[in-house]
């Protein structure tokens, strides 16, 4: 607010939750006038468990997951096959395979993808610890990187790294549930070559 | 997430974050993700921010304004005119107000608007609060509902209650910077029939 209508503490707090992606600064002052209301169902439980968070979370050493335990949760589970790694950008991407619920492999997070003009070079992204990894009883590496300009500039590079190694990419194709009509030509391309005998 | 991938402190951050307006689970999930990975900068500062205001925010006695002082700041603010009151639906109302920064009067938050629908009766709004007020040296109430049919059902229930005293509403209009082309026809008639000599 450009005027101080209320005490700082409340400007204070919508300042900060501006900053939550998701949140711009008008939905941060209709977010904060909702906490408001509900301090004791909401603002009060989620400042606690912000609070936790902080304390807690930390990046998985391994895999660059995040985790209040590290190695995490993932990377110390004995019945997911250490034999495969999935390769992602981001955490989020490892949240999104795993509400899939195919995959009982293990990941490796990278922490972004290949960009000249973000200035993302290979240094800066877990391309040494995979390396390492993936000479102790890998098999094989999927990489599911983004199917963006960046994310697949990524996965040549990662596969040229990779030399010999089994290394597989995710299909591309058409979405599960979506419309022809909707798709751009580059997927219906991908899908019409990558068709499956029936 | 259906499945747990994480420590039950990012489920649990994630599910808090999921009841904030503007935020749902997908965008919940991207807040949570954002904000461990700017721990120091952000999750910290707000977890602290949304603590104080757990203890320190309430709900101004006279006006119905949420501050961290009761009487609020506007209310004790003796540059501010105690005889014209601006009644509003909300506190997100009354910020809006300020922001424009046209009316150095006072506040009156009625908490809402009247609606059968949703069992809003005249006794769990700020109305017999208001009746109190406007005995005491009120000059000009202010009706400044939202021109929808609950506001408007409310602003003509408050003007009754109110009977002889100067009782007045926003204006109706264009929206300044608003293009004709895009206005209903409601805006449009109103406008017209307000319409101002040059």
């Amino acid at each position: 607010m450009s005027k101080r209508v209320a005490g700082p503490e409340i400007e204070r707090l919508i300042q900060l939750l501006a900053k939550v992606p998701g949140l711009g600064p008008r939905s941060a002052r209709r977010a904060a006038l909702h906490m408001i209301k509900k301090k004791e169902q909401l603002m009060g439980p989620l400042a606690a468990a912000m609070a936790d968070a902080v304390d807690l979370v930390g990046v998985c050493t391994v895999c660059g997951n995040v985790d209040t335990v590290d190695p995490c949760t993932i990377c110390q589970d004995p019945r997911r096959d250490a034999a495969t790694l999935i390769v992602v950008e981001d955490v989020a991407d490892l949240w999104a395979l795993e509400r899939a619920a195919v995959f009982r492999g293990r990941y490796h997070v990278l922490g972004g993808a290949l960009s000249a003009l973000d200035g993302v070079t290979p240094e800066r992204l877990n391309v040494a610890q995979l390396l390492d990894r993936v000479k102790h009883g890998v098999d094989e590496v999927i990489l599911a990187m983004n199917a963006t300009v960046e994310g697949q500039t990524t996965a040549h590079y990662l596969m040229d790294l990779l030399g010999d190694m089994k290394v597989t990419r995710l299909a591309h194709g058409v979405p599960v549930g979506g419309e022809l009509d909707y798709l751009d030509e580059g997927t219906l391309s991908a899908a019409f070559k990558a068709r499956r005998a029936l």
